[in-house]
């Protein structure tokens, strides 16, 4: 029998929130679906869109009786929403996020937890450059990966409804080490951007001409940047909740480019090829 | 009168070059179109293509009789190109580019001409990921930025033949100073390629689980490190050719990326947060 909860409850009420109650409700895996987060506003408008069926009255009373409970607001609020919310959650409810952190974080949610509850930590790749529930589809998560991170901790059968409500989204489900998810996620998201962010900031910071030079940016230069669009909130909580790694990478970062400036600077044009074909090679095999 | 060239020749017959000879004959500008370059086998795919009427035996051979004179090489070569062409040159011939580096170089190749032989530095802002003669296309330029760069030096005539040859492309041209140009390329566009050229070496060269990682790379990713797949020996002539511009743009960048370092370091969430939006706004006003 396919996977269905009476009453889910969403925290954060965004893309991924509204996308996730729009596949709960197209593929019937909800009796009901209840909204909550820090704007009213939002949620009117969610609940008028017909994403969400209610809207709580602040997060515990929200969650009171749900059978699923999704944090689907930014990965710096977990940790306070769980403290309010845990000793409101029913025995037997399942307790799943969709945040871009994982490692310590889930560590810590687990850790304030009630027995009874189960958490099944997840990460869906998915995005848009807008947000909001207005950009919410049902496709959103369509093709994409989603990451779950059990631990030891982890109840199976959780694991299971949560595991088939992503298949249902149509992502490719996969099972990550919390730690790992880090380290990758500093690598090939983290990081990079902090470096478009720097980008901005170094051209912004431009003392004189600033809006002139703008003006001669490319193709190239707008796809370099696209990311640096992003929330400035939701990545300074992810960037923090994970700085170990991300700094671990920015280090990384560094090296690769005082490399190619000492480069320059020493007019050393065989190794500046050579490291930018290095670049190049593996550029092009991602595609 | 719309300008007209008896005989033009192309040196270095790849995507710019190609396109701008596409151009040529679509808009009937020239009577006879002649290409040159290192390579016989792409000089004979042009000719198979129609994209060029004769090619030469090497560029001595191809300028013969010339009216105009296309640089489309990677500007690397340029200066041996026209030491080795310029004496061969009519009297009263245009010599123009499609280099990303001016400045200096401009400056280089005025001195290498004989007289009677006048010069139109040049710079059209287009261009795609794939290159070579094949993706060549008369509408490559329609709507781009065409940067022309006059020296006390440059002819009027001459400014104003190549003019109409950029703006029968589509293309928008502006008159800039050298010196200006160079430094507003290496902020949008030298130093980014470095940027994106060196985040790629960065995940390259992580010892372990390197193609796990980059199974996990989204479009941001991609988007961000697009311009990290252009050709490694162009991008060394680019930056070497103004290094002394993109050096201090990398300096400006090490200095942002430093920063959001030392604020993940001391968890300094409010600095952090501050320079995030100060990027995400100036990334969000470029559209």
């Amino acid at each position: 029998m396919p996977v269905h909860f009476n009453k889910v409850t969403i925290i954060g009420v965004g893309l991924i929130g509204g996308s996730l109650a729009k596949v709960l409700k197209a593929k019937n895996l909800a009796s009901s679906i209840t909204g909550a987060g820090r704007s009213r506003e939002t949620l009117e408008l969610a609940l008028r869109l017909g994403v969400i069926d209610h809207m709580g009255q602040g997060p515990v009373h929200a969650v009171e009786n749900a059978d699923l409970v999704v944090l689907a607001s930014p990965v710096g609020t977990f940790e306070s929403v769980v403290r309010e919310i845990g000793p409101h959650l029913k025995k037997g409810a399942i307790l799943t996020d969709v945040g871009s952190v994982k490692g310590e974080l889930v560590r810590r949610i687990e850790a304030l937890l009630p027995a009874g509850v189960h958490f099944v930590p997840g990460h869906p790749i998915a995005g848009k450059e807008k947000f909001g529930v207005s950009e919410a589809t049902e496709m959103l998560f369509q093709g994409a990966k989603c990451i779950l991170t059990p631990t030891k901790n982890t109840d199976a059968a959780a694991l299971k409804a949560v595991t088939e409500v992503w298949t249902a989204a149509g992502a490719n489900v996969l099972v990550m080490d919390p730690e790992l998810h880090d380290k990758i996620f500093a690598a090939v998201s983290h990081m990079p951007h902090i470096a478009a962010f720097a980008m901005m900031c170094a051209i912004a910071e431009l003392n004189t001409g600033t809006e002139d030079y703008m003006n001669f940016s490319g193709a190239g230069f707008k796809d370099f940047t696209r990311i640096a669009a992003s929330s400035p909130e939701i990545w300074r909580d992810i960037c923090l909740m994970n700085r170990e790694n991300v700094v671990q990478m920015l280090d990384r970062y560094l090296f690769s480019l005082n490399r190619f400036k000492r480069e320059l600077v020493t007019d050393d044009g065989k190794r500046l090829e050579k490291h930018l074909k290095i670049a190049s090679d593996a550029r092009r095999g991602l595609g």
